[in-house]
């Protein structure tokens, strides 16, 4: 029996940040899109505008990779859109908080030990299962919620950025 | 160093399978939430409907474990919605297909050598990638429409289901 075959991978710990950094290089591109107000206003069937999901992303990224890390989890409450300080009311605010995110989630990345991936947790105190699977949660998640955004761009008669472009 | 950080691994092959698979449940609890006539006609902003969402990812599921295991990839445009035979056009049918494909992906998938996820290839003689690559594409491709169909359900009034159970 190989090496290989006795722990078997489909992704290393490296290409899977730069999975989920290509995935929020198109988030990044879907703030861009929206136009201004819009991302803070525009809603289908009582759904939260672009800039609410956003924010909910920046709440899972690095809070989520510093349980990771630390193995302690900040209180899903705790989170910066649940904070009593105001969250970012701009574009520019957001597009801000989202390349500082970028550059705090490479650093936490690289403090992850490849054999965390398999252990057991409980994120934010609340969720218990594999670190790998909360991973795929928070960028499953923004895929999901971003896919709506698109629905809001199309709606709003504005072309999307397109899926595969993850430059 | 030890044989863990030599092939560090974020997630097996057999649990790859799994969240793929589980995402597909979801699909199809939002398969079943859709009005029968719904899922065939509403759209937003010049979108497909629901079903032509499905009708693509069922062209990419088996077509794509098919390429990943023998390495021969079908055209897309031999896949089953450019197919001349007529797609299904019920939800009866559509679900037919969905669970017809969920066995036969567990099959070629129990046939996929793990060290084929890092190889490259040519998916469906088109795109140039590593395997992982290529399944992480379907299974994110998957999620992105699927949370499009969330807010299709929504403007309709509906509540889909939650998006963290993959039971």
């Amino acid at each position: 029996m190989t090496q290989t075959q006795e722990t078997p991978t489909v992704i290393s710990p490296e290409a899977l940040l730069e999975h989920w950094q290509g995935h929020r290089r198109l988030t990044r591109k879907m703030i861009e899109a929206f136009p201004e107000d819009k991302l803070f206003t525009h809603t289908i069937g009582g759904m939260r505008p672009f800039s609410g999901f956003i924010l909910e992303f920046l709440g899972m990224a690095v809070p989520g990779l510093r349980g990771v890390v630390t193995g302690k989890w900040e209180n899903a409450f705790d989170l910066p859109h649940h904070q009593k300080k105001e969250p970012p009311s701009t574009k520019k605010e957001l597009l801000q908080q989202w390349d500082e995110t970028t550059e705090e989630m490479n650093k936490l990345w690289a403090q992850i030990p490849p054999a965390r991936f398999a252990e057991t947790d409980k994120a934010f105190g609340q969720w218990d299962g594999t670190i790998y699977f909360f991973v795929f949660y928070w960028i499953d998640n923004e895929i999901h919620h971003r896919g709506q955004g698109y629905v809001y761009l199309r709606s709003l008669g504005i072309e999307p950025p397109a899926f595969w472009d993850r430059s």
